[in-house]
């Protein structure tokens, strides 16, 4: 049986970023870049006052000056006249003639009564040509590349290109993600009277948030019923619907009952379909080519039970869609952390251990330190509750004692980690 | 003058969550719950079968059979004649009289040709009782909270929420954040051609970027120019517009053109007007208390310079958004790292310095790498890009030598950190 790295490795393999639209600054947050974004000009375009002050000829030093003019930012560079000032606002450019900025703290206003001359007294000096002035291109060089095709828009990168006045940009098309559960046992969340057998569908919901969170338009195609009619109807409305990966869960176990697979291996290529994994085993993953009007299509069907639904979607479908959704480094990041508590290995599986990583520091270093969450077993989707890493954990015979070091996949934002204790500031220098 | 700590302590103790609203569970995700969840039912509501296999009575142990009927997931419980054992599917209820189940693995299909009564061998029999049956609330049990109040709502709490029925929720409201730049010299980032003095806003989109993700709402107020009315127009139109927190950037330094200040004194209550760090010293934040049909708005005065505006913003802001959001622990997370390369410290003010965490191993341990960013110029937006974290740097003489530990706070998912070298998975143990 395939190992996860493994499975990785094949549906990496067989599936390709996909083509690249259109969007505005507005909306990019999220994609990823399909092009250079390089700067037309130089940032700053012209010299700028990096303070509120004056502009002065640095070679005139302290003392006291008349005030020229006010240079605003926004405004015209103006054009300084000799032995005097002009009043300068941060971001203004500097007057013609001017060569530094003295900030306003480190001077005196001398002016008298309403109407009067502008005086202002320089008290301490510029230090040189070019104090408190940004030059032109110091922050951005004119035709620099400010962000590469592949770099992931996020706050900064907005900023960036609002700079450089990329209003429209081309990235990577993020996948349209179908979601779908199989199974005659279930019913909708909103049902409050469960029947006999009967359970409430968690996966579908869980999964469409798992996708959304990711950036990706999901469409709910609902429950299938365990027949072959019904789950191919489910499957020709995910294609009408132009989903490019159909996440199933459900139906792909040993049971006769269990279709997703025959009709998979009909109409595409069924690259696998069991992961040697602890939890989820069965997971299946097939690749639709396209044909006609019809877009191409990557499957995955996963297990049912929803833990094990969840840990494929993470060490599975979330690298694929990265990859699709044009991310150079689609895989999950790997951490080190120390175990909080002994845990017991399963002798022929790796098992993927549902923890909750927090920063800790102890005998003069620091360290993640990883709370398990928990009863493991498959469908105790409360073992996911609060996880932010999966702790890999090597098939053996045995426990293995608290205090461990094991390697950790992370699939949350750690800038939610619990926090375990008080952190102070760590002061390096004497001060 | 504040530190950052002070400022926060005081936004903090100024601000309270929101009030709470219904949502449906399809779009609860990256809401905090404002109630308790409680299960209504036991999970599994029936004894469930683990595999697919054969129903038993496991003192019958191994044998040929012949197979009664088929317990199908999703059916009603059939009734076990003695003697017999009844086919069943994953997730199944176990029928009555039966107390086991023996995964189709460990079985042998006897039956004959097609229409011959199903008979089937069990190769290796049931442990006990119970063995591959999910007892009946072995999962969830009956009134148990399965998410309490100020859980924050990810893809597992949605499916968690999925089973227990709960699909409509309690969770506390986000703020509506208005976005508003300042500045006579801005123009609009779509703008190609600069005039004299001029450059394009980067910061309204930048925070509106940040804001929309974290799930905020965002309202674009544009800019405003450098006059007493216009900035309060602006002011109003966010009133207007129901924003609940107010961000401006700009006009917020010692210039006599800046105007926010001034206004917010006459609006309501301005709690302090800088902080003690670099980047980014002015930084206001005001409160505008509710009158009559107006909302009570939380009001930050961001600096102008780009890197200052949004690394305040993550500082600040963004742990105001998450109390007002109903988050329990709104701080950013701190973690330690090892700087790679010699940083000149700023005298004067604790210095937020960007850099790049990735995961590192050497000299059998494991630590967070601090990639500097490079220039840390507060006009410099660079070196915002693809930072994580922001090292604390004390005020201090000197330089600090590359390889010290230094503490860091996360501002970025460190799902997506870059990855520096290839890191194997730990094996803890001899295999």
């Amino acid at each position: 049986m395939l190992s996860i790295a493994e499975a990785n490795e094949i549906v990496q393999g067989s599936i390709s970023t996909l083509d690249s639209i259109d969007v505005d600054l507005f909306a990019a947050t999220g994609y990823v870049l399909a092009e250079d974004i390089t700067a037309k000009e130089p940032l700053p375009p012209f010299p700028a006052s990096i303070k509120d002050g004056y502009a002065v000829r640095s070679a005139d030093g302290a003392g006291e000056y008349d005030v020229d003019f006010e240079q605003l930012a926004g405004s015209a560079p103006g054009s300084l006249n000799e032995g005097k000032v002009a009043y300068i606002t941060t971001g203004a450019p500097l007057p013609d003639g001017a060569d530094a900025v003295v900030q306003v703290e480190n001077t005196e206003d001398l002016t008298g009564p309403s109407g009067s001359q502008q005086r202002v007294k320089i008290v301490k000096a510029a230090k040189g040509p070019g104090d408190d002035v940004r030059a032109v291109g110091s922050d951005i060089q004119a035709g620099e590349v400010v962000l590469p095709e592949g770099s992931v828009i996020g706050a900064a990168e907005v900023g960036l290109l609002a700079t450089v006045g990329a209003a429209k940009l081309r990235v990577y098309r993020k996948p349209v993600v179908g979601v779908l559960s199989t199974g005659d046992e279930l019913v909708e969340p909103g049902e409050q009277h469960l029947g006999p057998g009967q359970i409430r569908d968690a996966n579908r919901l869980m999964l469409a948030s798992a996708a959304s969170t990711s950036g990706c338009e999901v469409i709910d195609l609902g429950i299938a019923r365990d027949t072959v009619e019904d789950t191919e109807a489910k499957l020709q409305l995910a294609e009408s619907k132009g989903v490019d990966v159909l996440l199933t869960s459900g139906g792909v176990s040993m049971g006769n009952k269990d279709f997703i697979k025959g009709i998979l291996e009909r109409k595409g290529k069924v690259h696998f379909g069991r992961v040697r994994m602890k939890p989820g085993k069965p997971l299946t993953f097939a690749t639709i080519d396209a044909s006609g009007s019809r877009k191409a299509m990557t499957v995955f069907g996963l297990p049912g039970n929803p833990v094990s639904s969840i840990v494929t979607y993470n060490l599975v479908c979330l690298p694929a869609l990265r990859k699709l959704s044009g991310h150079q480094e689609p895989g999950l990041r790997r951490v080190d952390a120390r175990t909080q508590t002994a845990i017991k290995l399963d002798a022929e599986r790796p098992e993927y251990h549902r923890v909750s990583l927090s920063w800790h520091r102890a005998g003069g270093g620091a360290e993640f330190a990883a709370s398990s969450t928990g009863g493991q077993i498959s469908s105790r989707l409360l073992s996911m509750r609060s996880a932010n890493a999966l702790l890999e954990l090597p098939a053996a015979q045995g426990v293995l004692p608290a205090g461990s070091v094991v390697s950790a996949l992370l699939i949350g934002d750690l800038g939610g980690m619990p926090v375990l204790e008080d952190l102070p500031m760590i002061m390096p220098l004497k001060n």
